[in-house]
């Protein structure tokens, strides 16, 4: 069916980022017989442990950068910042997936609400803000409360002003360094919900089951499948997922965040509930409990996509909910270890730093 | 309950031997939190390519040996061969589980089967044979057909004659070069399993369920769970598996080897239909099935007991046969990557060499 031919075993891949999203793919691709090459410009790189080797450089470092992609087969990236540029350059090189064009709209919130609102796909109402005159507009066009963005660099929470009134909209523009901004209504939302979708190179996809997550501080705190949602919000939750990643001619896993708006009166369409809150071109920390509760987790089936082999089952196996351990959460790691029903997934970080993600536990139930 | 201390995330643990079980223990350390180096004296080193750190050297070079202990918190090995010398002066340096006397009594045919049988557990009826006398007197001691063993350095099969009458048992000796030998009866068997067992450093013994092992050519071809058999042979097995692993005060994933004798007149006690092939203090082939159908595979619970980590669930979620890809078989990798229930795990090794262990297959059902 597919033209493209499958990368042997045996292969190349690098990887750009040394998280630990880039660790759990290593092992993953390690797992089908291939040899993984990182390349990060962090100063703890988790994945550095794992990988056949490891390059710390900048990405506008073009000779480390060659070298790095000297006798690779592909590459691929486990966080969305990744430069455009440097993306580009390799691509000339050596097959980028998923393609750098993916960057350029996930990189920036305002190209990102954009291209999903074009697909008929919902998103929280919004305004671009890059001169006194846009934060005068958006306060009209959004209003308040609201959530000031910066357009790039944000994740975790970081780069975000929260906005009570509309003559608040200056003051946060401004403790953003007036950087490019997205202003967006703070949604009353019943549920948060994610997809991880992955796509094929032969444009084959599939969804896994849906997680409910929570945050606090902007970081994700849970995921728990079944999420206990209405199926036909999975359903379409799933579908516009899917939707966006055939329309970005994706390769890989790609998460995507969901808003679900309540249902006061009982007879809102499902499609009418859902909110697209951001894209991660990229596995995803809600699909950290695939690991434990599905044959072929998302590291496999992004290695498997980004290596053009036919996808892995997403079928779930069992109920789980996935708890990051966040800064000195993992202090609680011998009491964690000591429970049956408890996997343990440690990054080997060195200091539990605030907000930091050390690891993170899959309860089985 | 335990008076050691678990060794905390972030540990530093060495494996002597870089082949495919020293590339699934170094994951499986990975996944928590631990920091892995390997010692190898091999060719072609599958675990170098997921470790942290990596040496090649020969297991008698001192000075390479005290480089890789320098920091180490923990060494463990993943094959039976380690020479016990090199094991017992790491000993001095860093604890080494399990015990390097476990490997004077696993290397050498002789020991191990005058160990399990002074335990009550039954084994072939074998002689030793490291003379021209010893050699008639195991032709009348255990006659033929039998098949003589080299004591040491055995392995898939090879170091291996068999014999079909008692005056042939001299030419075999002649041609294993007159090394000490044993010669073990040829047994008439209706099955082969085997007994994974894990020690905690606190003597906590786990069993996974028995796998029913198929051999060709002397090496591993298939293990199913379940393994079909009568369930108090499974039980008889477990029973003498646990009692060898605590006899031995053994820490780890220990393999024992069974065979299962035919009951012809359906009259016969379960223990007495059970002989053991032999032991590895290691994780095991046998063993590869965990690795999809439970939550806590081998390779993490050998990691956890030499790391004193309380013991991982062994229960088995699902059906599975495991089956090696040997040699040539590795060709067929595209067509095992698209079968829905089948999880791929290769090794990385760059040669398919006949007889070689290129990866295996779990297929779920």
């Amino acid at each position: 069916m597919a033209s493209h031919r499958p990368l042997p075993p045996g292969s190349r891949i690098g990887i750009l980022g040394g998280g630990q999203l880039g660790r759990m793919l290593t092992v993953a691709a390690s797992r089908l017989g291939h040899r993984v090459s990182i390349y990060s410009d962090g100063d703890e790189n988790p994945a550095f442990d794992v990988a056949a080797d490891a390059t710390r450089g900048a990405y506008d470092d073009r000779a480390g950068l060659e070298a790095f992609a000297d006798g690779l087969d592909v590459i691929t990236y486990e966080f969305e910042n990744v430069p455009v540029e440097a993306a580009a350059w390799l691509t000339e090189r050596v097959p980028v997936y998923p393609k750098p064009g993916v960057l350029r709209v996930a990189q920036d919130r305002l190209a990102e609400k954009t291209f999903i609102s074009e697909r008929g796909i919902g998103v929280a109402p919004f305004a671009n803000v890059e001169s006194i005159e846009d934060v005068r507009g958006a306060g009209t066009a959004v209003g308040a409360p609201a959530i000031l963005k910066t357009r790039r660099m944000g994740y975790d929470g970081k780069g975000q002003v929260p906005v009570s009134a509309a003559s608040d909209i200056e003051a946060a523009w401004v403790a953003l360094h007036r950087q490019p901004c997205v202003l967006e209504a703070r949604i009353g939302f019943e549920a948060e919900l994610s997809v991880l979708v992955v796509r094929g190179q032969d444009g084959a996809t599939r969804t896994y089951d849906c997680p409910r997550n929570t945050h606090a501080g902007g970081i994700l705190r849970t995921s728990t499948v079944p999420s206990g949602l209405p199926e036909p919000i999975e359903t379409h939750a799933k579908r516009m997922a899917t939707d966006i990643a055939s329309a970005l001619d994706y390769v890989g896993v790609l998460g995507v965040e969901f808003f679900c708006l309540p249902d006061a009166h009982g007879q809102a369409n499902a499609a009418d509930r859902l909110l697209v809150n951001e894209i991660a071109p990229r596995v995803h920390n809600s699909g950290h409990w695939t690991s434990d509760a599905c044959a072929c987790d998302q590291f496999e089936n992004h290695i498997r996509a980004v290596c053009g082999w036919p996808l892995g089952p997403t079928d779930r196996d069992r109920d789980v909910e996935m708890r990051n351990l966040i800064g000195d959460d993992v202090a609680m790691w011998d009491q964690l270890a000591a429970e049956e029903n408890v996997r343990v997934h440690l990054y080997g970080k060195r200091d539990a730093r605030p907000g930091r993600k050390m690891g993170h536990v899959n309860t089985l139930t």
